[in-house]
């Protein structure tokens, strides 16, 4: 496993690489559900490249940059032991150095729930993912479900941008007591961390009701919000019942539509979501 | 030579190309001008390819994309006549699909100059050269150096979202009499035409003067401006000695800048440039 920092270490590592290649992007701080990406990678793509960075222009003025968890030697340990080829880690001078003032920007879709809650987040976001797309060229690329928005506008982006690359999104990983994984749980008290779970199982109600017939979206969004609201340390930020492809919120009858959550536990900001569908 | 329009099309006539491949994004209505770059291209490239669109969201509401000059019959003779590969003539349904929704945007390059006389211009053109990279995939690309600012302009946007591209800007082709090649003098009529010339004559006064010693920023726009408000056709917009990376307006002694101008004759408006520099 070949770790790189600069981008002509990483081009020249590229080149060598057997193709069709998949990219993992992550903060790093690897847990079960990065390495669920992994392994999908690794049965889709003949190289597996990984890139490690906490992207410092998706982070709000007041979020949690300074203290987003870290670890390097874990990760790599991690990545070790799967069919990783190539471990990108850049610094923040390689992916913005002096002078940098491009950006990438997808519109209507970033307006709502998570681009609501964090003006600029996604934009960060869509700028340093069309860097790995560029920096890596992989033919796949690999995302995780729990972050439903992000992976709706990273494919929007791919498509309006012509990138020549599948975007691949996996299922959430959850603990045993179904609470989503995700390095900012690390954050969490054992206070907190118990009444984390309140997401899922608020989630897990209200698809239950779907199950049953219920398919009103308001009705459905009441249903979350019923069991957040009893949570004592949970404060909620949103509840939505949006259509998946255009993250419009739905109204009235639906057989499909994304269920998300945004809650507030302590000072920790959580997401979750599940896909409704009829079918 | 192999002409395409759709996505799926030029992937498939890309893949057969010999690397490296170098391309030429135009407008149509091609002239001397964009030939010096395809035969640039096609001694520095395997393979040549050249792009022909109207791009309208670079155009503002009260430009001239409705008016803007197009022949491509002639466009692909001229083409026909070089060693080109594969030209892309895509629709604007190829190029913005319903939904299409992500930009590209330079900040503080775009700031001046056009990017202040024409609002929105520059997104537009960052954005249709990020998707001809992307769709192309070329290792270089070809631009004209009239266009000044749009050089500097693409060449930090490459270098910020590292596209492996080398960016080739090629010296401005001018008619007999100095006029800058461009599909827009088609506009003028046999009078305008006369007066066109001014833009040159006023910027190789100033280059005389540079050679003769006068290197004061203030006083070399006096002399361009000087030459441009003697002539009764033509409206001075804008006079700028600029440094040649930041486009930053400079003030004092200067060594090397470029010395730019934007006039209108009658209702065609020009551009025009020449970079001074002491070696």
């Amino acid at each position: 496993m070949n770790v790189v920092t600069s981008l002509a270490e990483l081009r020249a590592a590229r080149a060598l690489l057997e193709e069709p290649v998949g990219i993992v992007p992550t903060m790093g701080f690897l847990h079960p559900g990065h390495l669920s990406l992994v392994r999908r990678a690794g049965i889709e793509c003949a190289s597996v490249v990984v890139s490690i960075f906490v992207n410092p222009i998706q982070f709000g003025p007041n979020e949690d940059l300074a203290t987003y968890p870290r670890d390097l030697p874990q990760d790599l340990a991690m990545l070790g032991d799967e069919h990783v080829a190539l471990v990108w880690t850049p610094t923040s001078d390689v992916m913005y150095p002096p002078g940098f003032q491009t950006w990438v920007t997808v519109e209507a879709l970033t307006e709502r729930l998570e681009g609501a809650e964090r003006p600029g987040h996604f934009r960060g976001v869509t700028t340093v993912v069309t860097k790995l797309f560029t920096g890596v060229q992989p033919q796949r690329a690999y995302f995780g479900q729990k972050d439903a928005q992000q992976a709706t506008v990273i494919r929007q982006m791919t498509r309006d941008l012509n990138f020549p690359i599948d975007i691949v999104i996996c299922p959430t990983v959850r603990e045993p007591d179904g609470l989503a994984m995700s390095s900012r749980n690390a954050y969490l008290d054992p206070v907190e961390r118990r009444s984390a779970t309140v997401l899922f199982r608020a989630l897990e109600r209200a698809q239950a009701a779907f199950t049953q017939g219920e398919r009103d979206a308001e009705t459905l969004r009441n249903v979350v919000s019923a069991v957040i609201t009893q949570e004592p340390l949970a404060d909620l930020q949103y509840v939505s019942c949006a259509d998946c492809d255009t993250l419009l919120e739905l109204h009235g009858h639906t057989d499909r539509a994304l269920l998300s959550v945004a809650v507030r536990v302590g000072r920790v900001r959580l997401i979750d979501n599940v896909i409704l569908t009829a079918n």
